[in-house]
Parts: structure tokens; sequence; C-alpha cells
């Protein structure tokens, strides 16, 4: 049980906040008074509190209650992003160049070129990771942390801590409920991860009133049962150097440390301690009563004394100090260790080694015989993995499945860990195994690749149906331009007997419309080389990968890595066609199939197109368009895919495609049961031509058709 | 840090399985002897683990490592869903009439008959929800327990314990790392939700290796923290009183229950206690062995000595005669409580008071003002959550933002809770703070709407954005046929200064993919309550409605219900017209405003489409669908939507719609920075029209128009 709301309040008034009353008696003259260090903390946090409910209250809204390019800067991650406000008051006051009052101000104003939006964003000077959906950021945080360990074992020695910054992560009540920072939080200590230190701001208010009304548990014992340190502060409004010395303590710690601050929502506020203090400007009298409680000057808005200013700017110049002894440590290291420096620094600039192509094999050394896409991306991958010292390959315990362990490999593990199947690890691994834990993954794999643009490249893997999990953290990746690679395999109903609970209709229909993300469906080894290749060219993009589970045939006579680069292109060629096939993924195998059965059994010439992928066949010319899909000719253009065809429409006029649930069947039964058979499949489509030769072309404008039709949305509803 | 594997394998080698050894020689003569208690639980357990071994044999697969109609049974909950053979072997020996030997064979095989699919599905006998996904039949299993607590606290009465079944819960190492079964799993303590009990089959192996790689937690302390009762058991092998004892235990805790049996995947395998004893079957050497090991004959296959069957035969009948008891107890309460027990028989049926259409308000009673959807829906849904009693609403931590409140709402909580802000609430409460937990939230809705079909109504709320992290719950649900409500509120770039974290772009494109779900957006008042009318009619059928957080123009002259439930319908006619506009959701005003700018300004005719609904749309008649899209004419037909377009490009030609992310702006603001603004719309519209007059229609097969094209995948691949 956590203690009550009121024993905080009890707590924070034994320590009175107002001790420099006697002596600083308004703002008017607080310059020119000499202040000790506790005073000058005082006075830096009361004129912070009034900045805010000044900002807050011009705009009537926003979350009141609540240094930067450095390599080896410790990161801060506000991960209760709604009150950034803060964190954009902290950067104006270290001196962020852009970060003007003017722009604070900007604040949830309509000012488009604000640097101040409502959650704080990746793009702008001093932030680390764009935070806001809860949760995130304590993944995120994670990953920084990783990121940190994996490089200062990979590259530190003896007297050279290339790397040894610490990752600090704020977050409110709201972040310990919800699952995606609990499995983070399990990770965190079970890699020890002594570099990372949570700071709870633990007001016990969220939307819908006290915390205590949606959770009691004992979250001290909770955090110590995950292998955490514990470190509590009764009183997170006026003991600072309490929090100060938990700071100092994280820096020591032998595993993470959870820093659990009392504090009280607005304080000093009307509405302090009560919800009505998170989602709502106090109102100017409440501002003003503010503005007393704390000393200040009611009648005065937007008011940063110099001192307050000079405290910060002694912060900034420490920062300039460690960025010029860094650099300099880094010259020196590079002297000593040539090979290593040289890495590490093509790492600090985020670039990759130049010749990475060579590690993906060529066309003639693929295999022949039918092969699961699954098994092409480990093929593909594996060698990438193996050399280049960016991977950092993980799974969500399927490992024997996704196939992206690769030769040599060394698990990021804590060194120390006793685990009874004996350990393969240490920090320098760069094989990642997370769990069952699929959103905190990908939530993991952002901080990675949020450290320093292009010094990691995440890869990820689990079954395609489980990214549906991991979703929220792959769209943060799409949504901050992270470069990462993300192995989905058992795509489609393909995937088989573990039926319709592991077999995904609806999830490529996502992907494909989530704004910066390529999501490839190769049809076979030589197309998982062209994904792949897109994948590691697309430096602000994640990618997706959807393989089979099942075996493909391989197609080396008309399958293209180049044809790949353009998202779609044409795989067997057919003048005079009939009709145009488009085969994506693991079905593309059927459009070939079907083809050959139009022409043998019903005299209906077919063309094929592979289609792996949307998004980069959108951005081609119009004339390239055109002459894939041949859509100046009258013959109709039918889609095969075991997905909900949303998104294909756009290509096509028809689609044999799904519109219910799977089944669980053996993949080759489940195909047959939902009619991708070619005999079946060639007697639709060769109704549709024959209609098309009758009514022409244009009886197919507005009337898609769904050649699987009985099934849509059938007896289900 | 949990006991190695070594103390579980010391533990059970502690306690031999072979006692029988020398009484039951072989299985030939197993039914000719007399065996006490202990002995035939044994026996059960070496027949069940030999049958198991030889049914995974068959198929060379499947997961070898790891009972129906009575309103107040047990529920049993398999929440590691890919051990159900254990499950259906089970069903079998209690007698499910339809799952026979034949049908235990039946798994992984490719009959279409089989009712042993890869996971358990809730269409079959004896299955109470299907699971799979792991973690879900965590939030399942709390859901259940809110069922019958909820249940009991409104009807039960001294002498009258009409629902006062247990919820069992049966979870491997998987379920303990997954977000939502963590989130789940904190409700439970807090609500002390003492009818639960999770089973934990703790056997350290998941496809990876062993689970200490990735889990080193000290689970019982953590079980503890969040309010559990935990029983530890380290003999999960034989030690079947101490199981016993802990189930009769769970029975009369205060608090969840949590059994932490220690056990050994593969017991009696060559690969007991190894990943390897996961995901493959085990050959039939082994199988041989394990038999050998348990004293059967390795000669025979699927042997169930008569004595095993009578050993259930007696639960069986032991279940038939509570089910009589019941009836009994029910009916002498509906003469002592006739309104209460004809309630109760009536949500027994699974039936909702036949005039629910009365709570409805008639459109002369809706606002005429513009109107936030979100507020539509409290003024549609909230009489109907007063009055009728299966509504369970709940909400994800925004209770001032989604309106779901109601009159005389009581909170569902534990009576014995203090919170700081004061209690509303019991467990007879229909109102639910899940806190912010928005998966947790909606595999509990599942477990609530599948108690029994119709005794409860799940209302779920949060904003849209945050239906991602909820989406693997809300699949299950449509997976399922469970008719609920999910109300998401801030839909759209409308929602604003949040930014592009909280504006839904892609979101839409996933639900209106998946199957079995209807994804309404509707555009004032007047269509939300068609939304809630078609919701309600849809007794299979999950809902979900999009709304926005902004004020929209209400039409009354053009909206209407009866339209919803359509799926599309004629909002403005207009003979003659150039082109179509289909106005969707918070977008239709613009679609409005638009057909005057072109008619006043450019002197084209438009027609307006309000398209709230997909699903429903394509269910309609062809001539229904011609007739309003008017697909027959040479008039373009442009969606306006500010989302991604996928899975509107049937229907259109051309679409003004979202591919990046949004931005943080005011929502006026927003709208106007990505085009959404008439003049601009207008512009654009008018040179498609232009192009298609000079051109022809057939100008744009193949060639869909993004108006808001330079957007598309733009700056940011």
């Amino acid at each position: 049980m956590a203690p009550s709301f009121e024993a905080y309040e009890q707590a924070a008034a034994s320590q009175p906040i107002n001790v420099h009353q006697a002596k600083i008696n308004g703002t008017h003259a607080i310059d020119s008074i000499v202040l000790d260090e506790s005073e000058r903390h005082d006075l830096v946090l009361r004129v912070f509190r009034c900045l805010i409910a000044d900002l807050c209250e011009q705009f009537g809204g926003g979350h009141p209650g609540g240094a930067m390019t450095y390599f080896n800067r410790d990161r801060f991650i506000l991960s209760n992003g709604h009150t950034c406000l803060f964190q954009y008051t902290f950067l104006h006051l270290v001196g962020c160049k852009d970060m003007t009052v003017d722009q604070l101000k900007s604040y949830h104003s309509d000012r488009t070129d604000s640097i101040c939006p409502g959650h704080p964003e990746i793009e702008n000077e001093g932030i680390e990771l764009t935070t806001g959906p809860l949760g995130q950021g304590v993944g995120n945080a994670v990953g920084l942390a990783v990121a940190t360990k994996q490089l200062a074992a990979t590259y530190n020695k003896p007297d050279y801590a290339l790397v040894d910054n610490m990752t600090w992560c704020m977050i409110g009540d709201a972040c310990l409920q919800e699952g995606v920072a609990l499995e983070a939080i399990q990770l965190a200590g079970h890699w020890k991860l002594n570099n990372l230190a949570i700071i709870y701001d633990n007001n016990q208010i969220t939307c819908d009133g006290s915390v205590d009304m949606v959770c009691t548990e004992d979250i001290n014992a909770k955090m110590r049962a995950c292998g955490w340190n514990v470190i509590d502060i009764f009183d997170g409004i006026s003991n600072i150097n309490g929090i100060t010395q938990a700071l100092i303590e994280a820096r020591t710690s032998d595993r993470p440390t959870f820093i659990n601050i009392r504090t009280i929502i607005g304080v000093g506020s009307a509405v302090a301690g009560q919800a009505k203090a998170h989602g709502a400007a106090f109102g100017a009298d409440d501002v003003a009563s503010i503005k007393k409680h704390f000393c200040m000057n009611p009648e005065e808005h937007f008011v940063i004394p110099d001192s307050v200013y000079d405290f910060f700017r002694e912060a900034r110049s420490r920062g300039e100090k460690y960025e010029v002894t860094w650099a300099v440590l880094v010259d020196s290291y590079t002297r000593k260790y040539p090979q290593e420096g040289a890495e590490f620094q093509l790492r600090v600039r985020g670039q990759m080694p130049q010749d990475w192509n060579k590690f993906i094999p060529s066309k003639e050394n693929l295999p022949t015989t039918p092969t699961a896409s699954r098994k092409s991306a480990g093929i593909i991958c594996n060698p990438l993995a193996e050399n280049m010292k960016n991977f950092m390959v993980g799974t969500a315990d399927l490992s024997p499945s996704v196939n992206m362990s690769f030769k040599n490999q060394v698990d990021f593990q804590n060194p120390e860990l006793k685990t009874s199947c004996g350990l393969n690890g240490n920090y320098a691994g760069r094989y990642i195994h997370y769990g069952i834990r699929e959103h905190a993954m990908a939530a993991i794999a952002n901080g990675l690749a949020a450290f320093n643009k292009g010094t990691f490249l995440p890869v990820t893997s689990t079954f395609f149906m489980f990214y549906l999990y991991a979703a929220p953290g792959i769209r943060m990746g799409a949504l901050q331009g992270l470069q990462q690679i993300h192995i989905a395999t058992h795509d489609s109903i393909g995937t088989g007997e573990d039926g319709p609970t592991h077999q995904p209709i609806e999830l490529a229909a996502l992907y494909r419309a989530m704004p910066n993300l390529l999501y490839f469906r190769p049809c076979d080894t030589e197309e998982v080389a062209g994904a792949f290749i897109a994948a590691l060219n697309a430096s602000s993009t994640p990618s997706m990968l959807s393989l089979s589970r099942q075996n493909l045939t391989q197609y080396p006579q008309y399958s293209s890595r180049d044809g790949v680069q353009k998202g779609a292109y044409v795989f067997i060629e057919q003048e005079e066609a009939d009709v145009t096939l488009i085969g994506v993924g693991s079905e593309l195998g059927f459009a070939v199939q079907t083809k050959d059965v139009l022409e043998r059994n019903h005299g209906i010439k077919a063309r094929v197109v592979s289609f792996p992928c949307q998004r980069l066949f959108d951005q081609q010319s119009k004339e390239y368009k055109q002459s894939v899909l041949r859509s100046k000719s009258k013959a109709p253009i039918v889609v095969i895919e075991a997905y909900a065809v949303n998104g294909h429409e756009r290509y096509a006029d028809a689609a044999i495609s799904m519109s219910s649930f799977g089944k669980s069947l053996p993949g080759a039964d489940a195909y047959k049961f939902f009619g991708y058979e070619p005999l079946v499949m060639a007697e639709k489509i060769k109704d549709l031509v024959e209609e098309v030769r009758r009514d022409g072309i244009e009886c197919l404008r507005g009337d898609f058709r769904d050649l699987n039709g009985t099934l849509r949305f059938g007896a289900e509803h």
C-alpha cells in the first residue's frame, strides 16, 4: 500500500517552503541580495514554478502540474511528456539558443514555427526522444542505457572511459501503470543497468482523480523485486539536498535506481494536489496567489532574475568543459588504439562502413530450391549482423523461429548473470533476448536508435501478428525517423496450425498506412536482399520485412532486388494481356501458377506484377507506375494476397483477399480453405475477364470486386 | 531471484514419481488393481502424460510440454493457449460429448471439422475464451472475476448465492513478461478479486532457453507487492495434495491468489526441462521411453484405462448436481424477489430489455448548435448506461474527456478501499476506472463479455490513438464475436495541440480492415445515435466509435440515424453533379463547405455523401451502393478525411487525405496546415473535375489521386 496523499502533505508541511520569506520580501529586490546555495535553490524553484504558471495561463490550458550534442552527455527523457513546459523552461534557462522566452510563449499557440509542441519532439534541440504516449519513455530510457553499456563494453579501455553517461528518466504515475514500462522495468533490473535512474514524480494524481482509485500496490517493494535500487524522497517540494543526494547515489549504484519523490501537483495553487491541476490552466487569480505564496510579485509576469540565469550558466559552462575534455580523450585514445578509435569515431558520426553491400550475397549465391522467406532473411541479415558493429539484433523469445542468430553471436547480458542453460553473453554482446515483451522491444529499440543517429541499427524480430503488441513503439520509431529493421515472420494464413490468433489479416493495412515506414513483403530470397538494401539506405525511416513461415518457390529468372527498390515491378511480361495479376510476398507464387492455369485452361493471357512495397511504388513516376500496372489498357488488374485488401485498391480493380479471420489448419490447407488454389482463382478471374470483355472496363469503377466475396464480412455480422 | 532449475529438479526428485512401480507393472493389468486415492491420482497423471506424448507424436509438432454451460460454473482460462492439448484431453476425460479421441487426434491435422485448433477457441464446448496471444488470458480472467463480483454484489441475497464462482487462470512463464498481464495483475490486486487464482506453470523454459536469461525478478515478492496472496508449490510434478490444498486455500483467500508451481517441461522425456520440449514433438523413441518412465506399455498408444474415465466421471456427476441445485435456488430466489429474479434470468439468457430504444433521444431532442461528437456520445450513451444493468462502462483514466460518466454512477471498487479523494464505489458499481492501462482494459472487457453471452455489455473509452495500445485486445474481441462498444475520442488531427503522438493518421486503416469490427466515424449527434443503434443490434460484433474532441456543426436537415445503418448515404443530393464528395466523421463539414465553394466560385455542382462505416456499406446491395456513389456517372468521387486513405480507395477516385504524421497546433490550425480549408480543397477538386471533363473519367483508373499529394511520403523518406 503506497503512503496516503495526506502523508505526503504532512511530510511537505513539516519542511515549510517559505523559509526565506523573512529575508526575501518580494521579487523586486531579489537580485540585490547575496544568497547562499540553499537560498539560490529556493529562488530558482520559486521563479520556475511561477514561470510555468504564467506560461500555462497565457493559453488557458496545458499541463501546468509537472544541453545537448555532446556524445557522452547524460540523457534525460521526459516519459510523462505532457509536462514538457517544465523541460522547455529548463532548456531556456541553460541557454539552448533557439529556446527563447518568446518560444516558451508559443507552447499551445497557433505558431507553426514553434519548437515547443504539446509533447517533446526529437527534432528540437535538447530533446533526446519524442515522448507523449505514456510508458514509452521508460522503454526508450532502457534502450539508451543499453546503448551506453554496449559502447562502454566495446570501446572503453583502462583510463579511457569514452562512454559512461547516465540516463535519467522522469515519469509520472501513469507510466507505472502502462504495460510497456512494466516490461522494460523487468529488463532493466535483469540487465543490472546501473547507469539508469527513474525519477518518479509521485504526485498521486491523474486525470480521473487520486491514483489510489486505480493503483494501491507497494511500488517500492515491486521495484526491489524487479532488481532495482529504491531511494525514497518524502518531501519532493523542498528537500533539494535529498534529491541531489539521490541523484548522486544513483550514479554509484550496482543496479538501476528508482527515486520515488513525493510531490504535490500544482504546488502553491488553490488546486494543489487535485486532478484539476493536471490538464487545465490555473486561472488568473490563482496564478497571482501562487506568486504570493512563493514571495513573487503577482503584478509581474514571466520574471526570470539574472541570478537565476547565472545559476544555470554555471551548469552550462561545466557541460562545455566536459565536451572539450572528452574530445581530447578520444584523440588520445585514437592514437593509442587506432583501429578501435577509427571505428568509434565512425560510429560517433553515425556512419556505417561504406562497403556494407559486400556482405549481401549476390543473386548467384542465393538458394534456388524452395525456401521460407524467414530463412532468406537469415541468409541476408546474419552476415551483416556478424560484420557490422552497429547491428543490435534482438528477438522477443523467438530465436529458433526468426533465424536472426548469427555467427560468433554474443548475447547482450550482465556478465555476472548465472543462467541454468549457461551464459553466452556480456555487455559487449549484440544479440538481445528481449523475452516475451514485444512492446518493450520496440520502445527499447527506439532508445538504441536515438542514442546518437546511426550509432546503432536495431533489428527486432517476432511473429508478424505480435507486431500488433509492439505497434505503439513501432509508430514512435516511424514518427521520429529512426532507422530500424523489424523482422516479422509467420505472416499471412500460411503460418498455419496456430490458427486465427496467430494469422494476421488486417495488420498489413496498419503498417502500409503508417507514415514513414517501409513495409515489405518479399516473394523470395532475391527480394529479401532487395528489401534489406532499401532498409539500409533508408537512414531516416524504419523498415518492416513481413516473411513467411513456409517454403516459397524461388524465382531467380524473374525476381529482382533492383525491382524491390521501386516498390513494384513487372515480374512476368505478356504483351496483349487480358489481365494483370499482382502477386504479393508469399502469395506471389499463386499469381504465377494462376497465370499458367488461365492460359492453359481458359486461353486467357495474364501478366504478373510483384508488389513488395506500396510506399516505394507510390514514390515512382506516373509513367513508371502506368508501365507496371498497364492501367491505360482494358485489362483488369487483380491483386492476390491473403490479407485484407485495404490499401491495395488504389492499384487494382479486384482482389482475391481475406475479409474474415483465418483458421487453424496446416498452412497449405488454410490457403486452400480460403480459396487460394490456382484452379479456383483462375475460374473467378476468368469470369471477371469475360465480364470486362462484355461490359467494358468501366463496369468495375466504384465497384471494387472481392472475388473471395462470400467470405467478406460473411457469417460474422 | 527465482529458484534455479536445479532446485526444482531436486525438489521433484525427492518425491519419486514411480512409487507404484512395484505394484503396477505395465499397463495391461492396471484396471484390475484396486487403487487408493493417491494411487489413482498417480495413474491419471501417468496416463495423461503419455496420452499427450502420443498425440504430439502423431503430427510431429505442437506444444507437448504443458469442463460447461452451467452459469455459476468456475471458469478456467488457459492463458498459455499453446498448451491446449492438455485442456482438450481434460475435456475428453470429463466427457465433453464432441471431444472424442478421434477429435484429439485431429489437433494440427488438415481436418476442417476439428474442434482442437492450435489454440483454444471460444466456439468449442468447454472453452471459455479464445487464447493464444500471450498475456491476454490474464486480462480475460480478471474480467471474468469482475463479472462474478459485480453480479454477486447486484443479485446475491442472504442464503441466495446465485453467483459465487471462481476463475482459474493457468499461465506460463511468458504471461508474466507481457505488459497486458502485468497491468491486469495490478488491477486484480487493487480490486481484491479474491475469486481469482492464477496457476503459474513455472517451468522456467521458453523458446529461447531458460527464463533466467530474460527474467530474474523475485516474482513472489512482486505479486505480494501487487496485493496478491502467494502460495508456493516446489514439487509440481507429484505433489498433488499440495496443489489441491492450494486450490482450496485460494477459494477462501481475501485477495487474488497466485499459485507458483515449479514444474518440468516435457517431464519424463529425454528433453525434460529444455527449450526443445517447448515447440516440437518428442520423437518415437522418446515417447517410448516416456512411457517406460511412467510404467506404461510403450507398444500401446492413446491408452486410457476405464479407471481413469471413472475418476473423471465422478467430477462430471458432481457438476451435474451443482447445476440442478442452482436451478432450484434461482427458482426460489425468483419467487422471493420477483423483480430481481426476472432481471437476473433475463441476463442469464443474455437478453437486453427489449425497449432499450426508448433511452435513445429522438432527433428533435438532440443539440442543434455545434457539439463535439465525444459529447454527443455522452448524450446518447449516458441514459443507456444509467438504465441498462448490463452496461459496464469504463475508461483508461479519461473520465473528464470521454464523457462516459452517467447519472447515479457508482464505481466498481472494493468497498473497503480508502482513497484520498473519497470513494464512490462498491462491487455492484458499473463504472470502471481502469487506470492508464488501455491494453488491460480491452482484455478485461473481453472477459466481461465472455462471462456469459449478453450478460454484460462492456463499454471502454480512451483517446483513439491509445486504442493502438489496446489493439491486440480489441482484435481478440472481434475474433470471438464479443459485443462491446469502444468509445475512441480525440480522433484525427482535430485533436490539436497534443501533436503528432496523439493524432491518429493510420489507425483507422487498422480498424477498418479488422474483420468483424464495426468502425464508425459519425459526423454529428444524430449519426452518433445511429452508430449506437447499430452497435446495440450487433450482438456478435464489437463496435468502435471514433469521435471528435472539437465541436462539429450539427446537420439535422441531412444527417440520419437510419442512413448510418447502411454505412453510407446521400447527405446532400444534386442532380447532374460534376463531382461526388465523400465526407467522413469530423471532416464531413469540410465536404459541405467545399461543395458550397465549388458551386459559388467555380460553377461546379457537387453532391455530398456521408460515410460513417465502411463495413456496413459493403454489406449493401450493388444497386444501393451505385445509387450512393453514382459510380456509373462520369463524375469523379473524392473522399475528404484527415486520415491515411487506405481502405477508402475502393469507393473513390481521389482523396484529400493525410500521408504524413500530424503537427502540434490547435485543431483548427492543424486542419489548415494540412490543407483542410474549403477554398484550398475546392481549387484542387476543380482541377480534377476539369481534367476529367477533358480526358474522360478513364484517366483516373489505376491512378488514384492524393490531392494532398506533396505531403504523401514527402520529406520523410
